[in-house]
């Protein structure tokens, strides 16, 4: 039995992690939850599962649940200090660390200072502290486990293969909503336009990332932390069809691709069940029945993030958290319908020009370097006149 | 330093594989080569890599050889007891059996019995003696690595996994020239035709069982042996672009592929440098410039090779020996032009029909149960009045 705990238990990695260990249910407690907002599906989630702690964004939410909690031996937490706590907990092996934005990092680090394996959803740990993550799963021995279909891909792809043996690591981008659209009218791409993904129901920052091909920058980032490679062995195509979900290119010519449906069990699954492979019953893919796979190069003139995310990488340090806190800033800004779709990208770029990158933060200046980006982005949307 | 003979040095996956060694020189020494008539481009193989011992297909063809051959210390040898001597030179350690035809089967299988790794090409070894090999596989305690693309392509994509994690295999077939002709017109198939293969240049008999499918059915066979899966976990799917060369499914839903430019190099060199991968020199695949891939359920009606194949494997025993047998004699008749496209697959089933299969064959059965099958399949293919 894996003692389990997942941050971002209510999200839609939660959800499906959850799913997962309802199949497999005699191979897991859950020891924890970490949540937001979201406390009635939070609620049902512990009723079922039985956690020994959850936690919640707010103090206030904390004491709507805690009175019929208490009564059942579940302890209630808030904020930072509930998520870490669900991070930490002595009994836990695993931690499933599925929140989105900065905000699981520290929870994140924390479970990893504990010498608790991670399954790594949360891309932004990775952009915003590679380094410092890194060295810490080295110094606790620990297994940081991808949990994003691309990154589980390519984990599947290297499985029995030597390191000195790999040319290349091809992400794969199903190219968003906007592959096909005329770059001359990105200006008045709608809210609902670039939350409507063509293959994959995800959160909606995510779904954003997506439209403007950012998510690829960030997974490229990531890629490069999670497999030690350099940016210039990280390659992206785009792949309307989201059935190959990466490849490896290896040194005699030979790739080895991963396909699958797109469904975030599979991945998601393969994190938990790790080093083994399950038998579960979704449904086999039937690629007669896709029929077509298609292969396109990025066009980074119309999708300037996955430029940015890929300068970001190549100055490393603190820019890579300044890349990802600009971009939050403008997405959620975009999402509030303050700021048109093509300037996030613009809004990270000046973001990134300000910033003068330190090339061994610590983390206490990835921290300064994120909450300084928040701040700058956040002036440059200020001065944005939009035309909405 | 491999110790390395190669069995049908002269065909195109023996020129590919002195390709290979070609430019590994220094990992590898050709200790014997063994051709059939092309005594030619035996000769400036064997003047380059310098072997201990040739072998070709006559005595005449050998005493045309010997004289210079001796003055170099080349022993030159004839028939099936020459190419037992390049396979069991007690120096040799990896044989490459890469004969086409029934004519391979005893010199790989004297090579795996003498201790012998075997780099095998000549998929009609598994298909005339699956069980017996795979005997003497296991009790010489000695590798048998594919080097066909499409079994490459899984012994690639199985590294790293376990067994019981496998749900099917997946054989891509190129669907041949003849996958989008309209089968009313198969009677009327010239031989320039079907030697006419989109993707591959092979020899000839290999590519006509591409034009009837017959290829895919005997890999279906051979991945019945390399494997040690059953009939029901092996599929074929039409894939005319030939990027992906096969796949492997588990059974958590995920699909690993292999990938790769037409370049029998690649595989070759994979038997040759396993466990390791070689850096090489050929060129990158770009799938952005392929750019789509399809997949089709493959037409067994139209080909029905593939289903008397299958039909074959599943009564097993010495009935795949009748179909590779009577489908040799039907395809060389075909090249002769005395059959017409679609009598191949006619006197195979004949043959297969008037056939008692035994259920565990010994060596000498499944050589009469060949031998017999030639004869029906003569005496059928006399039968036939045609319409040439």
């Amino acid at each position: 039995m894996k003692q389990i705990s997942i941050l971002g238990s209510t999200g839609s990695i939660g959800v499906n992690a959850l799913k997962v260990i309802q199949h497999f249910r005699s191979n897991f407690e859950v020891v924890g939850l970490g949540a937001g907002r979201n406390i009635e599906l939070l609620r049902e989630q512990a009723l079922e599962y039985r956690p020994k702690l959850v936690s919640v964004a707010t103090e206030d939410l904390a004491q709507q649940l805690r009175p019929e909690f208490s009564a059942k031996g579940i302890e209630v937490l808030s904020g930072e200090a509930g998520l870490i706590a669900v991070a930490t907990h002595p009994k836990v092996e695993l931690v499933l660390s599925a929140m989105v934005g900065a905000i699981g990092f520290i929870p994140t680090l924390k479970a990893i200072s504990s010498g608790k394996d991670v399954a790594l959803a949360n891309k932004e740990t990775l952009v915003v502290a590679g380094p410092i993550i890194a060295d810490e799963v080295a110094r606790n021995q620990v297994r940081l486990l991808p949990v994003d279909s691309e990154h589980s891909a390519i984990w599947q792809c290297l499985q029995g293969t030597k390191r000195e043996a790999v040319r290349k690591l091809i992400l794969t981008a199903s190219g968003g909503p906007f592959f096909r659209r005329d770059s001359a009218s990105f200006d008045s791409i709608k809210v609902a336009e670039a939350l409507d993904h063509p293959n994959w129901r995800m959160g909606r920052k995510i779904t954003i990332d997506c439209a403007t091909l950012m998510n690829k920058g960030l997974e490229m980032i990531e890629a490069h932390y999670l497999f030690d490679e350099p940016a210039d062995k990280l390659d992206v195509v785009i792949h309307p069809q989201s059935i190959v979900h990466s490849m490896v290119e290896f040194v005699d010519g030979s790739i080895i691709a991963q396909m699958g449906t797109a469904d975030m069990r599979i991945p998601i699954q393969h994190a938990l069940s790790y080093p083994e492979r399950w038998e579960n019953d979704l449904p086999s893919m039937d690629l007669t029945r896709c029929r077509t796979l298609e292969f396109f190069e990025p066009d980074v003139q119309k999708f300037p993030c996955l430029r940015l995310a890929h300068e970001a990488l190549q100055i490393g340090g603190s820019m890579t958290a300044v890349l990802n806190a600009a971009n939050e800033v403008a997405v959620a800004s975009f999402l509030e319908e303050k700021i048109p779709f093509m300037s996030i990208p613009t809004i990270v770029e000046s973001t990134m020009e300000k910033h003068q990158a330190m090339s061994h933060p610590l983390l206490e200046d990835v921290l300064e370097a994120d909450r300084w980006a928040r701040e700058q982005a956040t002036g440059s949307i200020a001065q944005i006149t939009h035309s909405y």
